[in-house]
C-alpha cells in the first residue's frame, strides 16, 4: 500500500547514540502523505530530507498545525513495542478537527508506523530509556493567504532517537498572569500555536530559576491544571490529586495511564479541580509529599520544588515516591520487561 | 543595503488583475532575512518562490509564527503609499515578543518595504480599491523538535495583488460556546496560531448562514471583543460603541483610525465593554443602527445582521451611515485624494 523509497546511504554510522539532544537528529527515513482534492493521497515513505512550501502555504501564517509524541522501544530480544498507539491516533485526529484539518485514516496511520519502525529499526536501542521518538504532525500546505481552512495538508512522521535523560532538578512557577488556554479553544489540542505561546512567559520563570510553568486556570489562576507538555500530579499525604481534563487540558497517554496503574495499585487518587491555596497550604503543613509531571518524553518527571508569587517551596525526598514507582511500572510496560495486563502494548512486526 | 536579486522573467502579464481572488496570486519578488548566531542577517530581495525546510522547523510543530497585514496604494500620479506603516512595524515586533522571537529592525523593515515596492510598483494598480496586499512574517525556521524558543527564524515579505471585493452581506454570529484567547494569552498577537483556532468555529457558524463569528470574553460569553479579522464597532442611536482592546484583543490600526475620526468628526465614541445584552436589546429597540467590522484587508465591513443563540436580527439599511463615512474617509487618504491632517501615509519614492 505504501509506497517506500528507501536510502542509498544510511547516516545511522555518523550518529553518535551516546550523547543525543532531545530531537536534534533524525532517523534514515519518513512518512509523507499529501491530502487534496478532498482526500488523502498515497503514503509515501522516503529518506529524511528537506520539504519545499510556497512561502504564501497557511501553515506559516495561520497556524494549522497539529502533532503527537510517540515512542518505539526496544526489548532484550529485539522486538520492536509501542505503548498505546490507538491514543495517540485518536487524539491527532481530535486535534485536526479542532483546528479545522481532515482526519487522517486509521490504516495508513499504523501501517506508515509500521513500515517506517521496520525500515528504521536499528535506530531504536536497546537499554532502558532509549527509544525512537516518533513525532507524527499536520501542516497545512496549501498556497494562499486567505484567512480561512487550507485545501492541502500534508501528514508527516519523523522519527528522532532518544536516551533516557536526567533534565537535572526541575522546579516550577504556578502561573499567576500568563496563560496557556482559553475556555472554548484549542488547548485540549496539540495544537502548534499552544507550545510557541508558552516559550515567552517560561523564558521568564526561567530567568527566576525555574525550569517550567504550571499552568492555572485563565479566569481566576487559583486553579492549576497542567504544565504545557506535562500533565501534573500532586501527592497529598498518600493522596494523588490530578486536575480533570477539559477543553483547555490535554488528556495526556501517560496521565490516563497513571490513574489506571494507581487505581489497580489501591493508590487513592482524587480526579478534582485543585487549587493553587491548597497546594501553597499542603507544601506549608508538609503534607505535600511530591508533585510530577506525565507525559511521553519523559515518561514521570518529579518535581523538586515550585514557587508562587514571591514564595518558594521545596519538596521533600521520598525513598518511596509514587513518582519512581509509576516511572518504573510504565517503563517495565513498555520495554516488554512486565507483564502487560492492561493491554497497552502494541507490537511492531 | 539589501541585496537585489531581480527576477529575469515578470508573470505580471501572465496575471489578471481584473479578477483577482484575495491572496492567491503573488507579484515577482519577495523579502527574506534569515534571524542566526544571535543576529538578523543581511536582507535579501530575490525571486518570489518556495522555501526549503527541514521537517522538523519549529514552525511546524510549535507555531512560532506572527504575521502583519498592510496595503500599498498607487494614486492618480503613479505615487506609491502606505497607510501607517510604523504601527505595523511596532506590532509585528510586539507579536514577536510575546511568540519568544526576536525583534526585527527597524531600518531593515521600511529598507525592505521602500525596495520591494519599487520594484515591484507595476504590480499595484490604480483605482479606487486597488492595492498591494502585503504580508510581513516570521518563522522559526531552527530544526529540530524540542519544545523551546527557536534560534533561528526567517522574516519574510510577500506581496499580492488585491482588488476592492464585495464580499456580500455579512451575518455574524455571537460565540456563545468557542473562544479566541484567554486573558494571559496570546490574542493581542498577531500569531498564526490565534488563526487556525478559529476556522473549525467559523465553519460551524457557516452551516448556520453567518459568514463570522463576534468572539466574546472566554469567561462568560457577555462581552463582544472582536471578529478575529476585525475590530468590531456598534452604532447605537448616534453613538459609536466599541470594546477597548487588551490582551484578548488585536490593537487595529484601521480601529484607532476609525477613532481619531470619530473623534475630530464630532461622532461621540464610547470605548468600553460592550455587553451581547445591550446589543441584543438595542437590536430589539431598533436602536441598534449599524454594526461593522475594520481591518486592513476589508478597511470597513458593514454588517447585515446578527445571531444570538436562537434569535436572528436584521439591521437596517442607512443612507448616512458611519460605515460609509468612515470607509470613504480612511480610503481617500490612504489614495493620496485629501489631505493627509493626521500625518498618517507614507510615500515610498
Amino acid at each position: 500500500m505504501i509506497e517506500i523509497q528507501k536510502t542509498t546511504e544510511s547516516k545511522i554510522d555518523k550518529t553518535n547514540f551516546d550523547n543525543l539532544a532531545f530531537g536534534q537528529v533524525f532517523s534514515d527515513h519518513m512518512m509523507e502523505c499529501d491530502y487534496k482534492d478532498g482526500s488523502w493521497q498515497k503514503p509515501i515513505i522516503r529518506p529524511y530530507g528537506p520539504l519545499s512550501l510556497e512561502p504564501s502555504a497557511r501553515v506559516f501564517h495561520y497556524g494549522q498545525a497539529v502533532f503527537e509524541g510517540m515512542k518505539a522501544y526496544k526489548d532484550k530480544d529485539d522486538r520492536i513495542w509501542l505503548f498505546r498507539p490507538e491514543q495517540n491516533f485518536e487524539r491527532i485526529n481530535k486535534s485536526s478537527a479542532r483546528m479545522a484539518i481532515p482526519e487522517f485514516p486509521k490504516e495508513y496511520f499504523f501501517e506508515a508506523l509500521e513500515e517506517l519502525l521496520k525500515l528504521d529499526k536499528d535506530w531504536i536501542k536497546k537499554g532502558f530509556g532509549n527509544s525512537l521518538y516518533l513525532r507524527p504532525f499536520v501542516i497545512a500546505t496549501e498556497s494562499g493567504v486567505s484567512a480561512s481552512a487550507a485545501k492541502e495538508y500534508k501528514f508527516m512522521i519523523i522519527c528522532s532517537p532518544a536516551q533516557a535523560y536526567y533534565s537535572g532538578e526541575v522546579r516550577v512557577k504556578f502561573s499567576e498572569k500568563y496563560s496557556r488556554a482559553a475556555d472554548g479553544g484549542v488547548g485540549f489540542a496539540k495544537a502548534a500555536g499552544n507550545y510557541g505561546a508558552q516559550f515567552y512567559p517560561t523564558n521568564l520563570a526561567k530567568e527566576e530559576g525555574f525550569q517550567q510553568i504550571i499552568w492555572t486556570d485563565a479566569n481566576s489562576h487559583e486553579y492549576l491544571e497542567e504544565a504545557g507538555t506535562m500533565n501534573i500530579f500532586f501527592r497529598i499525604g498518600n493522596k494523588l490529586v490530578t486536575a480533570p481534563t477539559n477543553d483547555r487540558i490535554l488528556d495526556g497517554v501517560t496521565r490516563k495511564s497513571v490513574l489506571k496503574l494507581a487505581e489497580e495499585n489501591n493508590i487513592e487518587v482524587e480526579v478534582r479541580r485543585v487549587s493553587v491555596q491548597e497546594i501553597v497550604e499542603a507544601a506549608r503543613k508538609g503534607e505535600l509529599k511530591e508533585m510530577f509531571g506525565s507525559g511521553t518524553a519523559t515518561v514521570i518527571n518529579p518535581i523538586a520544588g515550585f514557587g508562587y508569587k514571591e514564595q518558594k517551596f521545596e519538596l521533600p525526598n521520598m525513598d518511596d515516591s509514587y513518582a519512581s514507582f509509576f516511572k518504573d511500572t510504565l517503563m517495565k510496560i513498555q520495554y516488554n520487561e512486565t507483564e502487560d495486563l492492561y493491554n497497552w502494548t502494541y507490537e511492531v512486526k
